[in-house]
């Protein structure tokens, strides 16, 4: 990465670093001829493949219908925002291979019955590294 | 809202009043036949749309196919989580409409020439509140 550049590329052994680092990211997907959004906690399974769980119809509904999702991490401070999105195939996990995903490190952060395993297959990820100049942040008296 | 319930529902007002707080959020678009994903920092224009700038014709090319999208900011600590979801119609601002925009506390945080000015009409917006158990924090030795 160059230092002046006020935007630059993450190679992809960056993104999935990032990936693992993190637990909690959003999810786009097809409903009908709509496009939804929800926050997500997950899991990397293998570097292949993300993993969560869900209870929500709607959201199933959406990714039985069309399994194209994307996926988006990111984080930022004061003076520099990272982001990855994947896009790829999202599918349901049944039997043995949900039960797998007890081994993983995909720890609910909400309590309540999560039944659906869900695994989306990475085809293609994107990380991008920002120079931020907010040069009103200190005038601002919440924190970002 | 209860004291007990893992998950809570947002009123309008205070779905609003987090939107004004932020400024980076997540615009999720079609683009032909796929849904992509993007980080974008964007301000609220007098409580009914949402305005951002971008010089990505990718997202350009996705809104003017579909207007319809999802849009995503959220925000946690270590015991509660709050996400707002916003669904509603882009379209390009021209001329005095864009200019207008000038006013708004649209700050980039990344510096370069952004020449388009997209509004988003909001349709829907739907705010979660989330108690987290997130038992392992204290052994990890990161940051959330």
């Amino acid at each position: 990465m160059t230092e002046h550049q006020p935007m630059t590329v993450l190679d992809e052994d960056a993104c999935w670093a990032m990936l693992h680092d993190q637990e909690f990211g959003r999810l786009a997907f097809h409903l009908a001829d709509e496009v939804h959004l929800v926050p997500i906690n997950y899991a990397v399974d293998d570097r292949r493949r993300l993993v969560f769980r869900t209870a929500e119809g709607s959201k199933l509904l959406g990714l039985t219908m069309n399994a194209d999702v994307a996926f988006e991490i990111d984080e930022y401070t004061e003076d520099v925002a990272r982001s990855v999105v994947v896009r790829g195939r999202a599918h349901q996990l049944e039997g043995d291979e949900a039960d797998a995903t007890d081994q993983l490190a995909l720890r609910p952060w909400v309590e309540g019955a999560k039944f659906n395993v869900i695994a989306v297959e990475v085809d293609e990820i994107a990380g991008r590294h920002f120079e931020l100049t907010r040069p009103w942040l200190h005038m601002m008296h919440h924190e970002i």
